[in-house]
């Protein structure tokens, strides 16, 4: 049986969220809106299972075409990203350096994201937008100094990531790639969340991202260098994780900039980024509206 | 006459915000909590003024002893930080490179803050803990691609940080800053808001920062590289600034990591934070109670 995939939406000017299935939406946010406002809260209050057993014999209020899906967790305290996380990745960089001991970390703010099936925006100061594909936790239990033994009962549910990021711009200072990963709209969350209860969800699962159909990223969860138990309990050395807290977990080889030249996202291009179990999150390349 | 002073505080279990005059506070939120719940709404909604106008006859509520300042600003969509924008600050980093053409920006979680008058934490993973004073801007009218002519009328109001680092988490892993920036309660932002409304508040003034009343930092912000009109528009060219963001503009030369041997902070120390026409943030530094 598949598991329940719980969505962020809006339709019309009303956020919600909800259950899909199949081509339709179970409207949970119209029946438990004022208990949980958002996912957040439902992510907070580890409600999976009572909200999907209050709609069980329910059929679907409206068709998935109704909705607009929003990235999951509205709002996060945090969002957290890894870098340079599976073999080759490191060597792209081309700077002799070995592997890292420690994961490298930067954070982008969740208006950087859009949602499933919306347009990544190429902004008008840059046209070297390339994709990154990554699987996405959501921290439903927090804490400060997680141990590895027991990382994964902080997690709450699973989503992908396209890491959308400007190439020019994450070096177009002297540290740090804040603004080349913070344009806004320029990656995408979704296109749900998973509940997680089973490391064999995460363990070794193909992760693989397509540009117009054709391979372009794929990997298994295996090779990750920093473990999702390792991640957990590293980034919990130095801030408190939270619930609904969202940690995108580093991205395979085969990003454009690695082409010679490199092939960067172009207006009307199709991306796609999928794992087993979790789904496949497709946005289309759009110029920004000025 | 001195500038209104607009602090957020705990006293108890109740979060609330004031005016905070001489020795005393007058509670606002207790007047209008209702309408602007945090500071936060209040800077939104641009209503400074008619708080001030409104409490013009009052006495304190209580004394400032009664509160536990809190940052200013307590749920930020964003805290951006400016690095390396005081000249020698880039010699500093001794690695040969010219000084840098765009500013380096690395993102901080309102948990790595804390309040004015309360402990600078020290974890038991690094005692290389830093001090950073600088001066913050706090958004008031939000904006994409601000124009450098027009960025002033954006700002709301200014505070100072502590911008505390742990120096080598900083270096922990092969690319940014992110981990040795955001320990929980590393550094602190206050104490209060100043309202913003012209310019010569922040062209021309000074800014120092104390150890135990030594001092160790001293600049004015007309020596910046980048100024803060070129900071909020370089900012806004990649992501959309909205009310109560907080931007943590840059430190002066003379951090504790510049001595040879490097001086750290170490428990019972005095940090001072000051600014011409802001006030002064202070911090005593303790270790991590575990």
């Amino acid at each position: 049986m598949s598991r329940p995939r719980f969505a962020s939406f809006t339709t019309g000017k009303r956020q919600g969220y909800g259950l899909i299935v199949g081509d339709g939406v179970i409207d949970l946010s119209a029946r438990f809106g004022a208990r949980y406002p958002t996912l957040g809260e439902v992510v907070k209050a580890n409600a999976f299972n009572e909200l999907v057993e209050a709609v069980a014999d329910h059929q679907p209020d409206f068709p998935v075409s109704d909705i607009a899906y929003e990235i999951p967790i509205p709002a996060p305290e945090k969002i957290i990203c890894v870098g340079v996380n599976f073999p080759d990745r490191n060597e792209e960089y081309k700077d002799g350096q070995a592997a890292p001991s420690n994961p490298s970390l930067f954070i982008r703010f969740p208006r950087s994201f859009t949602g499933h099936d919306r347009p990544l925006i190429r902004p008008r100061e840059s046209h070297q937008l390339d994709y990154e594909g990554e699987i996405v936790i959501v921290i439903g239990k927090g804490g400060r100094r997680i141990p590895e033994t027991e990382a994964l009962s902080h997690i709450a549910a699973l989503t992908l990531s396209n890491e959308g990021t400007l190439r020019d711009w994450v070096r177009h200072a002297k540290f740090n790639v804040t603004q080349g990963k913070n344009f806004d709209a320029s990656g995408s969350i979704g296109p749900w969340l998973v509940p997680f209860t089973d490391e064999s969800q995460i363990a070794d699962i193909k992760l693989e991202t397509r540009v117009n159909g054709e391979v372009r990223q794929s990997d298994r969860t295996s090779r990750m260098i920093f473990s999702f138990r390792k991640i957990i309990n590293y980034i919990s050395t130095f801030t408190t994780l939270v619930p609904g807290d969202v940690i995108v977990c580093g991205t395979p080889t085969g990003a454009g900039a690695r082409f010679d030249p490199p092939i960067w996202l172009k207006p009307g291009d199709v991306v796609e980024v999928e794992a087993d179990g979790i789904g496949t999150l497709r946005n289309t390349i759009a110029d920004e509206v000025i």
